[in-house]
């Protein structure tokens, strides 16, 4: 009896994929990066005539930045904390001895006051809110950040590590919600650029424990979250590659964003999840990267001879 | 009297670096994002004619993968460990009394079997080590990832997240000293055609207690480490920017990376470090890309309006 490989066997034969052995942490070979530069590209072309502000951090968030954020009422079991060591030579001795023979040797990590970042624009509105009151016409920000959720998973789309690019709309009800449905129909034209299979439908956030439910209820009764839903899992639900957020005042509220007016600010953001949509292209166009359709190549900015030049993230052409 | 702002002090001012209340971590602006991506171009055409094998890594590395590598033995200080949630919503509930009064909330936070990557290549040796014995011309291999060491300072050069690209050659100990003595020079170029001033000096590691400064002199005895060494901050020593590096059979012998012949393999790695490199663009060329030395710009693959399309980091042409 032949056994087809799964879509993750696949990947990992072909070497796009590279295990390191723990469930959801992945390397990636060039061929994938190649696709995520591409997405890159047509991400920054399909919002550059908002001339959007560009933001980019690194892939932990100040301790008091996360605990402010409420993260840890909604989503405690994703969060990642990071903690180091700040013992003498003699903790340093405990502690390799105790490496040595296979036991624990953590307890002297002491928290660093930093936390991975769960999502890329957690990190906007603090900065944002420093400024002081908006400007009339709001704020917009393009955000790009590598993003850690601890769910560690056979799924190939489910990363523990991944990219997220979003753009985050902050100020009136009215300028945040234009956007975001701007953003969902624009949404729709992307993927349908991409070539690649997809549904947009209303959603809620995986909220943690019982109370969680009552939570994800009410977003959705609220209508605050929209995913694009591509199909890429073999026998299984189609996997959200984009989102379409509006937060209310929530973020307003936490960090006392205000408009021209005073009053607090509203905020949306747009979230282009970077490996699931190339895992989706894959899925959909195949690994050779010189078979995929002209046009959408086109619209990733390739160039005539991307699978020769994989050797570089600048297999894009700008 | 007038006092000259530092040189931190205008990056803040200019918005390049956007300060986020924890020293060493910082936010970047489209311009900072720029000259990364210039880097990136650059150091990829460097490199091209080598076709090295391309790998990407996340920015953390499996427990085992580190505790094996040996870095707690030689720099404990620096590591910095992942730790999640994983208890239940009583203990969800204590969590959040401590945090809303203030106090230490993350005794309940349990290794995740993650730690952050304090160096590009660490997770390349296990990957190529998997394969079985090297081929008769040995590895070249492509790296790039975010690092992280836990070194909170006040020097602008000094991040604790940082970006560094790496060439790791694996292979018998003439490919491999062929490998770095081939790199000083190429390194050499390329700082020229960076323009920026430098100079190349013998260096060694930050090892960790008394005993480091063993390990340390050495390093140096050996002439196992290179720096190329750039002036960036005022009234202090130049900053290492790019490091040329051989480690023996370390590596060779942790992973039983294995020549042809069935020799333990020797290796080398030329690491840039992306953030450093910009900085020293910056101070250097000033903030204005378009003032920039015409031949400067092109090594970078810089297009004609560069300072106008930073919303995005295809700022870089192909």
């Amino acid at each position: 009896m032949n056994i087809e490989p799964t879509f993750r066997e696949q990947l990992i034969d072909a070497g796009i994929l590279i295990p390191l052995g723990v469930d959801g942490v992945w390397g990636r070979n060039g061929v994938f990066e190649a696709i995520c530069a591409g997405l890159e590209h047509a991400i920054s072309e399909a919002g550059l005539n908002d001339a959007p502000e560009v933001m980019r951090f690194p892939p932990a968030m100040p301790q008091d930045y996360f605990e402010k954020s409420g993260y840890m009422k909604n989503f405690p079991h994703f969060a990642g904390t990071i903690h180091s060591f700040d013992g003498d030579e003699r903790g340093q001795h405990k502690l390799l001895g105790q490496m040595a023979r296979g036991e624990p040797w953590m307890e002297q990590q002491q928290p660093a006051g930093l936390v991975l970042t769960p999502a890329a624009c957690y990190s906007v509105y603090p900065t944002l809110a420093r400024r002081g009151p908006l400007a009339n016409v709001g704020a917009l920000v393009d955000v790009y950040c590598w993003c850690f959720r601890h769910e560690p998973s056979l799924e190939p789309t489910r990363f523990q590590f991944f990219r997220m690019r979003e753009f985050v709309r902050v100020g009136t009800v009215a300028q945040v919600m234009a956007f975001r449905e701007d953003w969902v129909a624009r949404g729709k034209v992307f993927a349908t650029s991409l070539g690649i299979p997809f549904e947009v439908d209303i959603a809620n956030d995986p909220f943690f424990g019982r109370g969680g439910k009552l939570m994800a209820d009410s977003q959705r009764e609220q209508a605050l979250k929209f995913e694009l839903l591509v199909p890429i899992n073999e026998g299984a639900g189609p996997t959200a590659c984009m989102s379409f957020n509006y937060h209310m005042t929530h973020f307003g509220e936490t960090w006392d964003m205000r408009t021209e007016d005073g009053e607090v600010a509203h905020t949306a953001c747009i979230g282009f999840g970077i490996e699931r949509l190339a895992l989706a292209m894959l899925r959909h166009h195949g690994f050779d990267l010189d078979l995929w359709p002209v046009d959408v190549r086109a619209f990733m900015g390739f160039g005539t001879k991307v699978s020769k030049s994989v050797g570089s993230v600048d297999a894009v052409e700008a």
